[in-house]
C-alpha cells in the first residue's frame, strides 16, 4: 500500500481527491492536512466522508507530513505550493501538485502572469502532467506539474489538429464554460447561490484568464511554433464540468468523417478519451463525476472551419482525477485504478 | 384601447406575451387561441394567469379572430403562420409575426434551410422588426417578421462595428448560449429537467442552426457585403437568457476604452440597450424578465480581436417583450409602454 | 407622488423594493441608503437597475434620510432597524419596517427569540403588516411591522380553519420550504452555489426558529387561544419562493370540497389571495415574482386532518411586495397600484 | 463471476444499476433489456456509458434472458414486472423487483392502490427487501421486494422508535421532498426542464399516493399494530435525493441527547446507516451517488413531538443500490461490494 497524503483539503479538489482515493485498492491515505480547519475531523468539514474518513485534518508541516506519507498530492493555492513542495522532494518524498507553480517551463511566464517563482530550478525537472500529451515523461518524474482545468479540455481538443498540422494556429479560438466548483469554496458573495444560479456570463474577457499562457505553451510545442490564442472563459450555473469549443481554420479541405476517424486513431488505447461518433456531441452531464475527456468533432464548410468540443468534470479529469492518473503512472499501477467510476447520470 | 389577439398561447412565447401585455395600459387581450387546449381556461394552462385572466382559448379560426382583435401576434410554429397571415392581413389587420416565416427578404433563403414559401410576396411587404436597426420601417408596416432569439443578441452585438466597419466580417465567430425555454413546451425526452439539469452542451453544431441565415442576412445589410459567419448555439441548465460572445479580428488598432465610447455613442437613446463601463461583462441575470438587450466590449490586443458580449432574455427581448415594442412603435404608444418592469434579481 | 426612501438596499430585500416601486406611478424614490456600499451607484451594486435607477447609495443619516423622504422602507437586519426607526417617527414620517423588530406585541417574546428591545413602548402602537388579517388597523398606522415571509405563507393558510374553529391548535405542524433568498446576500460558505445546488435539507430543527414565535402570536390570535406549533424550514435550491405544508386534525368532519369553498368565501375580494380549485395545490412556480399567495386545501380521511399548502414568493408577498402593499393601505394607493406584474414563468 | 440480467434498461433505475454494477468484481453484466429501445447500444441510450459497456439492448424474452443470466434486477414498471417474474423464478432464477409488484404481503392491498395482482400466491414468499429491518430473511429469497424510496426513507426514519415504542403511532406525519429522477424518464410537459426548475411544490396531497400503504405495512409490522400516517410527497428541483421530515408524539419525555444515542446504538454496526451527532441534520448534498441513510433527531419540548429528517439518494439507497445490497447479500458477496463509491460533492 502506498501512503499517500493530501495537503490542503478543505476545497473542492481536496475532497474530490478523498473521494477518488477511497476507491483505490493500492493507497492508503496516512495525512490529510488544512490550515483552515486543523484540529477537526474532515468528516466534519465534508460530511459526505462521514464513517469513511475517521482523519483528523492536520496543520501543514511538511516534515511532519513527510514523515506519515511517501506520495503527496499539494492541493493548495498557487504560491502556497511552492513554499512546501521543495521540502517534500528534498525528504525524497514524490508530488503531484494541483496548482500552477509546477506547469510552466519558463519561470518568465509564471512571473508574468503569477507572480515571483520561489524555486525556478524545479521547473526544468516538472513534468506537464497530462499523460495522454507525455506519459513517458511522466512516469519517472519526482514532480507532476497537474495541468489546469480549461487547459486540459482544450488541450485535449486540439492535439491530433496540431500534430498533423492540419489548422492554422493564428485561428484558434476555445471559448470554455465551467461550472462553479471551479471558483473554489471561499466565501464571496459572488459565487453565492443567488448571484450565481439562474445566470450565464463570461470573465477574464480579453484574453486575460490564467489559463491562456499555460494553454498557448502546449499548444505551442504541439504545433512547433508559437501559438497565440483567444481565450474566453464563462461561468455555468451547475456544480461540476467544462465544456470548451474551439474554432480553427483548416489548412486543407477535410470531412467531418475524415476528422472524426483521424482522432479515433490519434486517441485510440487512451482509456479516457471517447471520441464520439460523427454527429454526437459531448455534454458535461455525460463525465459527471468522471475521468473522462469527451470530444466531438464538426467542420463547418461555409467558412471552412473546424469546431472541436470537449466536455470534462473540471474536478476529476480537470484536477483531483487525473492527479490520480498521474501517482498511477509514476507509480506503475494500472492508470486507470480508482477511476473506474463511471459518469452519475442524471 | 386598442383590441388585441394572441394566437399560440400554449407556449412559453404566447405565456410571456400575455404577462407583458397584462401591464400595457393601451391594449386590452380579447382573444387568445390555442389548437391544443382549445375550451380550457388559459389560467389553467398557465397558473401564473390565475385571478388576472379569466379567457378561455379558442380555436384558431382567422376569421373569428380578425373580428375580435384589431393587432394580431402570431406565435405559432413556422409554417403554422404562413398559413393565417395573410388572412389577417387581407382583413385589414396588422400582424407581429413571432415565427421565422416573414423574417427573410428571400424567399429562397428560407427555402433552403426550412421549407417552400406559401407567400413568398409578402416578403418584400414584411419588415424585419428590430427597432434598433430599422425603427423607421417599423412604424408603417402591416407585417413585422419578429427577429429570432439568437439573432437579435448577435445582431445587437456586431451592428456598431460593421457600421463602422471596423472588422474583418470574415473572421465573425459566434458562441451562443440559451437558456432552456428557447427549446420550447414540447414533451420531448431531450428537454426533461433531469436530461438538461447540471449539463452544458452544444449542439447543432457546424453552422447547421437555422438562425444562422437570419443572422447572415442581417449582418450583410450592415457590412454591405456577404457575411459568412460560425454560429454555434449551446444549451445551458437555466430556463431564460441568450448570451452571445462574438469574436471578429479588427481592422484597425483600437482599444477597449475606444469602442466602449463608440458603442455608447451609437446606441445613445435607445431605451432598451445598455452599454456595460469598460472592463464589465454582462450576466443574463441581470436582464431576467426585461426588455434590456446588455453590451460589454473587450479588445484583445496579443490576438488582435475584439470580444463583444451580449445579453438577453430570450423570451423577452428575443421573443414576446421585441414583439410588444414593436407594436408599441406600429401603434404610436410610447416605446416602452408595457415593458417597463426591470429584471427580476434574483 | 410620495417621496419615499428605502434604507439598507444592498440585500435582495432592498433591491426587491426598488425593482417594485420603479413600476408605481404615485412614489418617487428620493432616497436610498446601505451602510456598506455608500457613494456607489446603486445600479453598480445591482446591473438589473442599470439606466433605470440613477442614484448613488447614501450613508444612513436619519435626519438626512427623513429631510429627503415621507415615507419610509426599512430593509435593515434586526436591531439596525430599532436603532433608527423611532427617529423617522419623530420626524412625522411614517414606517414600514422589514426587519423583525416591530412585530411582536409583547416585548417579552422578542427579547427570549432576539435581544432587548430598544423602544418596547413602540410595540403597542406599530401594527402587524398581514392586510389579510388586519387591513383596517393599518390604514392609519405610523409604524408597520412588515411579516416574515414564513409567517406570511402560514398564517394564511390557517386562517379560515382557525376563525372558524375547524382544527385543533394543539396539532398543527407547518412543514415549510424556502428558496435561498431568504438567507440573505452574506458572503458565507453554507450559502455557496456549489454548498446549495442539487441538495435539499432541514434547518433550525426542534422548534428553534425565530418565526415560530411570530407565527404563534398570530395564530393565536385567530383562534382566541395561546397556539403552539411545531415549524420546520428547509431550504430548496432555487432562488426565489416558499411553500408551507401544513397539518392539522380536523375538529368536524369536513370534505375537500366544503373546505375549498370555505376558503373561497373567506378570501373573496382579496385580490392577492387565489384559492384553488378542489384537486389542485400550488407551486412557487406560479407566483414567482408576483405579490399573490396560492392556497391548495386537502383533507386526509383515513386520518382525520387537513392539509394546507401555500407559496408566495418570498420576496415579494414575504417581504416587499407586501410592504408595498401596506404602503398604499396606508396612503390611500389602490392596494396593487405597482404590484400589477404577473408572476415569471418559466 | 455472477451473471447478472438488468431487465428494463432505458430508465434512470436501469442506468444507476449498470453503473454500480461496473464496480462491482463479482459480477458480470450479460444481459441487458429495453423493450423501447431494443437493437441500440446501450451507450446510445445512455453516453455515459460509452467505453464501458458494449452491449446491445435486447428484447424482454423471458427465457432467452434466463439463458444469459443467473440473477435477475427487474426494473420495469409496475404491472410490467409481475408479468415476467414467475417465469424466471420457474427457471431457477433469484429475482430482485424494483417494481411495487412483489412489495406487500396483502394483495388486497395492492390491488386497492394499484391492480389486480397476477401471481399473488408470490406474496408470501418474496421478501421486503430492506437489510436494515430483515437481513436475515433476504439470505435465502428468491424473490426480493426491492423497497420504494419514499419507504426506505420513512422507515429508517422511524424504526428505533417505534421498536422501543416511544411515539404514538396515530401522530406521524411524513412530509418528503424529493429529486425529479424519481419521476421517471417519460416524456411529460409536468418533466420538462422548465415546468420544474425553480419551483417547489406538493403533489398526491391528502393521503393518496400509492408509497402510503407500502410505508404503512411496514411501520404496522415494526409497530406491533396498523399504523395509518399522512404521508405528503413534493417535488424538488434537483436531480437525485429524497429527504423525509417525519413528525410524531414522543409517549415518554425524551432528550435529542438520549435518542440519538439509541439510534447509533439501533443501527450500530450497518454499513450505510450514519446517525449524524446531536445538532446535526441531513441534507441531500452528503448522500448523492451513494447508498448512505443519513439521519438527524430533534426534539421538539415545547410540543413534545419528536422530529427525525432523513435523506436518502432515491435512485441509489431508494433504488439501484439497494437492490444491490440486496443481490450482495443473497449471493453471500460482502454486503458493500460495488457500494463503495462515496458521495459526490460537490
Amino acid at each position: 500500500m502506498l501512503k499517500v497524503a493530501v495537503v490542503g483539503a478543505s476545497g473542492y479538489t481536496g475532497v474530490e481527491l478523498l473521494r477518488l482515493l477511497h476507491c483505490h485498492s493500492e493507497v492508503a491515505v496516512t495525512c490529510i492536512t488544512s490550515e483552515q480547519s486543523a484540529g477537526r475531523p474532515v468528516a466534519d468539514v465534508f460530511p459526505t466522508l462521514r464513517k469513511r474518513y475517521g482523519q483528523i485534518l492536520e496543520n501543514l508541516e511538511p516534515v511532519r507530513v513527510a514523515e506519515k506519507a511517501d506520495f503527496i498530492f499539494t492541493a493548495l493555492p498557487h504560491k502556497a505550493a511552492m513554499e512546501v513542495v521543495p521540502t517534500f522532494l528534498k525528504l525524497g518524498k514524490r508530488v503531484v501538485d494541483l496548482s500552477a507553480d509546477y506547469r510552466f517551463h519558463d519561470a518568465a511566464v509564471y512571473e508574468t502572469w503569477y507572480e515571483p517563482h520561489m524555486n525556478p530550478e524545479l521547473l526544468a525537472e516538472a513534468v506537464y502532467g497530462l499523460p495522454e500529451v507525455r506519459r513517458d515523461a511522466i512516469v519517472d518524474a519526482r514532480l507532476v506539474g497537474n495541468p489546469g482545468c480549461y487547459p486540459t479540455s482544450v488541450i485535449l481538443a486540439l492535439q491530433p489538429l496540431l500534430r498533423h498540422g492540419l489548422i492554422d494556429p493564428a485561428t484558434i479560438i476555445a471559448d470554455s464554460k465551467s461550472g462553479v466548483s471551479g471558483a473554489g469554496r471561499g466565501a464571496k458573495v459572488d459565487n453565492l447561490y443567488c448571484e450565481v444560479n439562474e445566470g450565464f456570463k463570461a470573465y477574464s474577457v480579453g484574453g486575460v484568464h490564467r489559463h491562456t499562457p499555460e494553454i498557448e505553451q502546449e499548444l505551442s510545442l504541439l504545433a512547433g511554433a508559437k501559438v497565440t490564442i483567444s481565450f474566453t472563459p464563462h461561468l455555468v450555473p451547475m456544480d461540476r464540468g467544462i465544456l470548451s469549443t474551439v474554432y480553427a481554420r483548416l489548412t486543407a479541405v477535410k470531412s467531418r468523417t475524415e476528422l472524426v476517424e483521424l482522432y479515433e486513431e490519434y486517441y485510440e488505447g487512451e482509456p479516457f478519451v471517447r471520441v464520439l461518433p460523427a454527429g454526437s456531441y459531448p455534454s458535461t452531464a455525460h463525465v459527471r463525476g468522471a475521468n473522462f475527456c469527451d470530444l466531438g468533432i464538426a467542420v463547418d464548410e461555409r467558412t471552412g472551419r473546424v469546431i472541436v468540443v470537449s466536455a470534462i468534470d473540471n474536478l476529476v479529469k480537470g484536477a483531483a482525477g487525473q492527479a490520480v492518473q498521474n501517482m498511477n503512472i509514476m507509480n506503475g499501477f494500472p492508470e486507470g485504478m480508482g477511476l473506474e467510476g463511471l459518469p452519475l447520470f442524471p
